[in-house]
């Protein structure tokens, strides 16, 4: 081979992510929302302190390969942690702090985790499973507050004026195929799997947010990062900040609406990044309260499918357009943004817009059929989507079933039911285990609810297959009332009549109180099958939908 | 060492940009201004003819690694070639047209070129070197025009047209860190210097454009680059386009004013990159034919400095921002792009566009003295400017002196004189072998131009060191004069002491016709100071300004 007399050895780190926060992003700033207000420091001073903790943690004993994990807030300590753990070989493990404590338990015993960074308003959640964490040898306790039955135990600060700091030669010369950070995935089978992300992958990720038809993160940017740094790497914004010189406001614990808009507005944010929930509190609140969100350039939605009318609400009321991206935690996580063609206006703009998005640069997408064959993407056939590149995971850390059982041949299963249109715009029909299989053909249940959400009387609606013995599958709408919401099932019936085929609507209904979540607040299907099939769910059986019907 | 466990074997090569192109770009255009008018391509398009061109350069017995060069103006059929040769593993040889045949000949033959696509207009300009190149194996010809005495030839067309498409499963897996791509440089001593671009490069580098604070190329863009595809890669343009799914306007060989503003209105191109002279020419024409530039959301500009009135005059005539850019073709080119910081404004925000630009992510840049010593970065010691990084140049094929002497442990000399400030911005003053040594100190020969030419009389001004006996070397002042300027050496001397540090003002002047250029059209110093050495310059003398008045 002959091979280019370029610089490919030139490693792809996040060392240069901190060389760039040292010498040409000196000047941006972290601001952190805590108890006592604002506390404001600039990357050049982070970096001072990331080259103590980088030599605290060397004089703590942790080796290149060695996996230390955070249980933290957004915050100007846990972005210090972010770069001082890979930045001297070692593997930053954000722990999920919505993880059930058996969840917990097992992926910090899984991980074999040698330290665990401890915010101090989280003691206490921690403290429910360190007794059983016997691979913990430390644990060290961001800020004042009691530390609990924690042991042994370092105050963070402490840690911190202790330690000379590392002299920028002194970091190791890593190579971008090495390990740098680690995150769970709780599917909703099996224990939680580990993403174990690279160098090379969280770097050219961080990358691609800053490419316009992406995220666009920009030096000009002032970033709320509201989704966590714990869930999938807080969609790679602390990064990309750290990279492009952006400036990053850290929300702490204050996730409702009102100290949210209140950062907006104090700190001019431009861009932002939450799932839907949070952006519905938001757009409640300034309604209500007739706040300015006019430094919002953009803002990125994703983690369920984004509601149509959010979007409108926040560009006709405030101004701000809301983007929709679809990614996973194995894909770092950005997979697609919902960026619309120049030029598409009205309805067409919006057909983009409520797609999961147009598939990113590198990242390399396709649907297959049941027997793995490729489908053509013509927008309409639906399969698996699956996907492979830079920044998608090849494999799960220590569990080679997952491994075997969620990987096709190089590309990643995702698990979602999707079509791919000739520009390359991803519609999502539904989750692999939840679609149901009618008559040989497929029912979206993520279609089904989002129409009888749109019932006025609806609160919740989770859409389940139940057995049948014609159609092989037949949908059941297990169905949340509002408070004083009132709905009969042949009321909601004749409301799906006029949305969907024929054959789709539910010939059963269940009328439940809430629809069980997982530990991540996703509907969790699972709890409702089991339900289905011990008998615990009262169901209604209309009089049988005929699948002749729908012709 | 403790391997992430992500796609670390993705190989980052041209394949996927073609893929890209083929999957989720087909319906992006490339538009091409020919004699007969326009001529318009999908992206769809491009591909079928790129694989019929990927097997067609099979059957001529192209393999892996060989060299296929190309003679041509930006075109639709250059890009075909951009993308067939690297994707089937050979080399990309873009030949600078403009070069003196004895480089032209020297080039061809040092590469080892085995094919030449040639455009017909270009045809004489190839004859001239074709006899004396024996390693080209055969000419193939882009247009209908005469072939004259290329021998062996074939017609781009009929190349095409009888071979079959190669499969996109058919092209070899390649390596990132495979060559993709060359081209010479052309110092001013020596022979000229071949880069050779790896894939990994060329898709970092193309990824890196698409930057919001790069040139942030957009699927939204219609793109017209005038840079010549032989110019450093036309600054990346064509790959980013491809990648990024932009229109492509291409000008092929009509690069005067009126064609190009002609093509920016009619095709509503919103991205042009070209140096200064074609701006200047543009902005007059654009001027007096009160021409629709409003398209343009921004150019860029490079390879001189660009001049502030130029920019100026576009933004107040037109609405159009002029980005300045710096690069080599030992850098891809992106090396540094001049965004100023959000906020800036008035001549604040002027001192940021006229510096060479803030380093690039993933470039890395210092400044080093006289016996490579770290210099500080505070915006006013100034050094030679050193880069490195993924898209930076490791070395020259097969030429170990001009490896050895131009790269200093992993940095490249790119033998500019620059400060870097705090924030990442380049400035440059000077050519490190144009700078002038006087008494210890630097004067910078570009600003001592940049001041002349600033007097009406003066149309051009190169400044030379002279030997001195007590200062080691004091500038000399080579001016060319306007058709109808008048200025002696004493009021030149006296418009440079309210501009200039008086020890800096030339103590001599010589007043030539011209100042020589290069092949390139930049000024060859070298030339000037052999003249001086030969005595062939006519220099008068003033008095002696002594170093003593400079404090």
């Amino acid at each position: 081979m002959l091979e280019g007399l370029m610089q490919n050895d030139f490693q792809l780190t996040l060392a240069h992510v901190l060389e760039r926060m040292r010498t040409v992003n000196a000047t941006a700033e972290v601001v952190t929302l805590t108890d006592d207000g604002k506390r404001r420091a600039t990357y050049g001073e982070v970096v001072g302190r990331v080259d103590r903790l980088a030599a605290a943690l060397g004089g703590l004993g942790v080796r290149q390969g060695d996996r230390v994990a955070t249980f933290a807030w957004n915050t100007q300590d846990h972005l210090e942690c972010y770069l001082a753990i890979p930045c001297i070989g070692a593997v930053l493990h954000t722990l999920n702090i919505r993880l059930f404590a058996e969840q917990l338990e097992y992926i910090i015993n899984h991980a074999k985790d040698r330290i665990v960074f401890v915010d101090d308003s989280l003691v206490p959640l921690l403290e429910q499973v360190a007794g059983k964490c016997d691979c913990v040898e430390r644990y060290v306790v961001i800020g004042d507050g009691p530390t609990g039955t924690l042991e042994p135990v370092t105050r963070y600060e402490e840690l911190l004026a202790g330690s000379e700091p590392l002299h920028p030669g002194d970091y190791p010369e890593l190579s971008e195929r090495a390990a740098s950070a680690m995150c769970y995935t709780s599917g909703t089978t099996g224990n939680p799997k580990g993403v174990l992300y690279s160098h090379r992958s969280s770097v050219l990720h961080s990358l691609a947010t800053g490419l316009r038809d992406s995220l666009g993160v920009s030096r000009s940017d002032r970033i709320l990062p509201v989704v966590p740094m714990f869930h999938a790497n807080s969609w790679g914004l602390a990064y990309a900040a750290a990279l492009f010189g952006a400036d990053l406001v850290m929300p702490n614990r204050f996730l409702q609406a009102e100290p949210l808009v209140s950062l907006i507005e104090s700190e001019q944010v431009t861009f932002a990044g939450a799932v839907p929930t949070i952006w519905l509190d938001v757009l409640r609140y300034a309604n209500e309260h007739d706040s300015d969100l006019s430094s919002l350039r953009s803002v990125v939605c994703g983690g369920s499918a984004v509601p149509r009318s959010l979007m409108e609400a926040f560009e006709h009321r405030h101004g701000v357009e809301i983007v929709q991206a679809w990614g996973m935690t194995e894909t770092s996580p950005l997979g697609s943004i919902a960026h619309p063609p120049a030029g598409a206006e009205g309805e067409e703009r919006w057909e983009y817009k409520v797609s999961a998005g147009r598939i990113a640069p590198f990242v390399e997408a396709r649907i297959v059929g049941a027997e793995g064959e490729p489908l053509p993407r013509d927008g309409e056939t639906t399969g698996e989507l699956e996907v492979r590149g830079p920044w998608v995971a090849a494999g799960y850390y220590e569990d080679p079933d997952g491994s075997r059982d969620r990987f096709d041949d190089g590309w990643l299963k995702t698990g979602d039911i999707a079509s791919i249109d000739s520009e390359g715009y991803i519609r999502i029909s539904d989750r692999s285990k939840d679609v149901i299989k009618s008559g040989g053909e497929w029912i979206s249940s993520v279609e089904l609810e989002n129409e009888l959400i749109g019932h006025p009387a609806v609160r919740e609606a989770a859409v389940i297959a139940m057995p049948d013995e014609r159609w092989s599958e037949r949908p059941l709408a297990c169905v949340v009332l509002e408070d004083d919401g009132e709905a009969t099932s042949a009321e909601l019936r004749e409301h799906l009549a006029q949305r969907v085929a024929k054959w789709w609507i539910p010939d059963s209904f269940a009328f439940i109180d809430e629809v069980p979540k997982t530990s991540v607040g996703k509907f969790d299907k699972k709890v409702l099958r089991v339900r289905l099939a011990d008998g615990e769910l009262e169901v209604e059986r209309a009089e049988r939908a005929e699948r002749a019907e729908a012709s």
